[in-house]
């Protein structure tokens, strides 16, 4: 049986694309094929659903049979299950889905609406209740995509109030300091541990590890980068994780675009054989000619780069 | 069979509120008992499965079955269907099970993503073609909601270029201005003619009504208020709709806040028997006790101001 | 000499309009004119400088100007000066000069930045050191314009961490459950009281009154309307005066457009005699033929409702 | 004479950051041995008074005291203004010191406001006005700081409409999609060409110099770097341009983030002898021992990783 996410889950929980075929339709040969690719690379976890999963554009049937492919493939792989929605309803089915389908917990982010941290405090235990206390939930503070920035302060009152509330998918921008204000909370027992995956594409992941992640919770299209950065530093390396990081540093920032970048990551994951096609789902973005002729230069370089020695544990 | 709605459609599409249950369900005795009452007070149309109809909260089963309902309750009378949603294939799945149960047309705002204008008008050329040529479509114009507000120029470019773009749902504020552009540009024949039919809660309608706007497209739980308003200006008489219509602005401007307001229009609807109950479904505005006698207390306001002579057809 | 303002303040304090000539320059004439046009109406306070006094479109040197002429003219009213900037030393420079001169207080917003209640918190410690503290503030709460929404819980927070924070200019919106949240904290000496005026140009004055807002700060270009509705309420006299507040309603409801709005409070005070230009700085709206044409209609009906029998105090 | 900003401007105008005391004040010391640093560093043109220079917190005197000072230092070298400010006349105010004292343009980003884009088209024509026809000016497309985001259409049309907007610093994001149709309108003389310099910190100036821009304006603490791109970009060179920019591109990610990255451009100046302190005024971001100790290693890895053979022209 799947293990739960929990305070001390650490490593890459890599978010997964949803592989669609050309005419739009959820590509679950791909989808297994996808899946198999995360586990050779070494993730620790796998995250589906999420927005870059673009589950948003996804019907109700079509998650739950993504959920069932992934599942059936992952193994003993722990995979967290993206479960927004605007319906509390609606989310509250999915988590149930989830779990019943072996997930090891799921992701919530802030509900559309003002900023206020009352309403999104009160939306979390809201959401606590909706799912049962049972299931281990992940916090995604994303501000870029959902324009609602929080306070540690507010995820700290949370992450102590529900015992299920084991970890955060950060990504505020900029968010270093907020790793340090929440482990800071932690130091001498004065608050319980909270497990901290990063996102924003693993643009930051060396400063965030030395900071006090835990690993991270991000989709880029080289998982293995991201693998074996948070294993070198967690082997007390760190130096050798960043430099062996610097190398992807050019295509992580390309690909870490606000939505064109998911085009990029899907057409990455093309060329790597991990998907059959690149497409996104409508309205999504599309890679022209020209930005994949770009992409494919990078790719190159890459490639060029990687050739030298690199660090290895 | 129903009427398409065309670019000359006018009068009152009354937004429909989705009743709930305290449990959250569906209720659709409710619904039936609504679509009774908006007809009794003289709507010449609906618009149902809209941001204040809930929808994007909503299973695509839950939508379907609100659409069954109200179209075999509702008669000859034009019904329009919000089919806003992330992804363009639900949008359009959702679209033609509109059309084949007989709506008169749907309605779509902006998709989330970017203010500039050029995505936006590349998204609803996608939108006209995915849902097809002969589907009449409601550009709702929402900006206080989406946060993408457009250029009248942008309405008539979309509106000149597709046929099909027959009407504007207007609720840009300010947007009186707005409606003498759009007006404007028709003068001489110079462009095709919009219907224009207004929202935020009907809060300005007299003078939308005197700049050129059709009629109304709003929830406000008073639709007879609206109706006679718009019959009352159509018939020459202004002074008289704007004297009926102030009588309601009280209420009309307490209801038009923005979230919290559905629950106070709900609650009027429960109150004056049209719904069974006056839930939103979670997350949404609850009316406490306190909320409760506030409005009460402004129901029972208007029903003195209405006991004065009122202008009558 | 000037009363400071306290957390007991209560009444109109009204927010006053910059006049400005046809060429841009303010315009101390009508300044003085205004002012007096202010207090002849029995206003309780004046509040300079303020969003709609279009102070971020001023030099430092105009607003020590605007300073000068107002509280020469105020004699012992009590002014507050909005002394928002994005810089804090300009801040505290303003708010220096303004107390020199005889203010009663100074009116700050939260700066720009992301809406995280922590940095919001900061800001205004950052505020409360730098202009000193024996000067008190009143805390402007305005997220439709400034994008920042803020929880009760931060308001409480601050006004009992700094005596100095006297005072909330309460415009949130939805705002009325913010009140009685607010009032609920200061139940049985559980907080410190604060004083809450209202704003939203006024709009829900009488249910904010009624869940125990001390009065309104706010522009309404009929400031007797604010005036007396509050001293009506303040008698126990609440239906009455919301029958007086209702009369006014359609042209409020009018001025309370965002942006425009301001073009027709000025207009409507150069119509009533009190400036001698409608002119807003630029960038700023213009009030053309029609809008003008428009308003003048909405004054006229305003004038054939005050014929009616009035409550009177 | 300095030659003006035009059409065909390329290179690097760096954003000059203004050098404050511990104590808040601007310090001319460090100004001027800032702009030898840029100059030493080979820039083509200096960018002073952007957000970046903390202009917004600025009074209008310490602006000019500014500009006075760069000017009285920059000898021939190209400087444009950032004249950017809520109201129009102190806006064209600046311009006008500006261009009396010798400056090569100025550079506007659209006003605060709606989206809408007939609103910021009319904005720039009346900020051409404002300033007159023979000052040329830079169009500050920068919508993750201003919310603006405009199509290149809008753009197109201001350059055509106007001949002295003959600049773009381009920091949509993402962008260089932007740049491509840019350049296509112009192809085959379709329209006139548009000078186009990127922002965002540089982090995506190779790719942004393929599809056609002609250098950067930014801020990047390591203006060699973004000259030496440039350069092996212009010489034809672009996969050693790209060798060398990848080097800068770990601490450029770091200096990237929003708000924060200010302190940390500010610290590397300080650090590199360019200012004398690496504060920021009130408010804004403050560097500290943490921030500075990870800042340390990154510039210690960058001087490692530029201690291999390095491409130059």
């Amino acid at each position: 049986m799947t293990q739960l996410i929990n305070r001390s889950s650490r490593g890459v929980f890599i978010i997964a694309a949803t592989p669609f075929t050309d005419q739009g339709e959820v590509d679950h040969d791909s989808l297994r094929r996808l899946v198999d690719f995360y586990i050779s690379h070494g993730v620790s976890g796998l995250t589906i659903l999420g927005m870059m999963g673009e589950a948003n554009k996804m019907t109700a049937e079509e998650r739950r049979a993504v959920i069932d492919t992934v599942l059936s493939r992952s193994g003993d792989l722990p995979v967290v299950v993206g479960i927004s929605d605007a319906g509390m309803a609606n989310l509250a089915d999915l988590s149930r889905y989830s779990m019943d389908k072996g997930a090891a917990g799921v992701m919530v982010a802030p509900a559309a609406g003002p900023a206020r941290e009352d309403r999104i405090e009160t939306y979390f235990y809201d959401v606590c209740d909706a799912i049962g206390a049972g299931v281990p939930l992940c916090l995604q503070d994303f501000p870029l995509a959902t324009g609602l920035p929080v306070s540690p302060a507010l995820i700290r009152r949370l992450s102590e109030a529900r015992d299920q509330i084991v970890m955060l998918k950060h990504e505020d921008w900029p968010g270093l300091t907020k790793i340090t204000q929440l482990r800071s909370h932690e130091a001498g027992g004065g608050a319980k541990r909270l497990s901290i995956l990063t996102g924003n594409g693993g643009l930051y992941l060396p400063q965030e590890l030395q900071r006090g992640a835990d690993g991270a919770m991000t989709g880029f299209a080289y998982p293995e980068a991201l693998v074996q950065t948070v294993a070198l530093h967690q082997a007390g390396r760190a130096d050798e994780a960043e430099d062996l990081f610097d190398r992807y540093l050019p295509i992580m920032r390309h690909e870490q675009q606000p939505g064109f970048g998911l085009g990029v990551r899907k057409y990455i994951l093309m060329r790597r054989g991990a998907i059959a096609s690149a497409a996104t789902r409508a309205p999504g973005p599309k890679v022209s000619a020209l930005d994949a002729a770009e992409t494919d230069r990078l790719m190159a370089r890459l490639e060029r780069a990687l050739q030298g020695e690199l660090p290895r544990l």
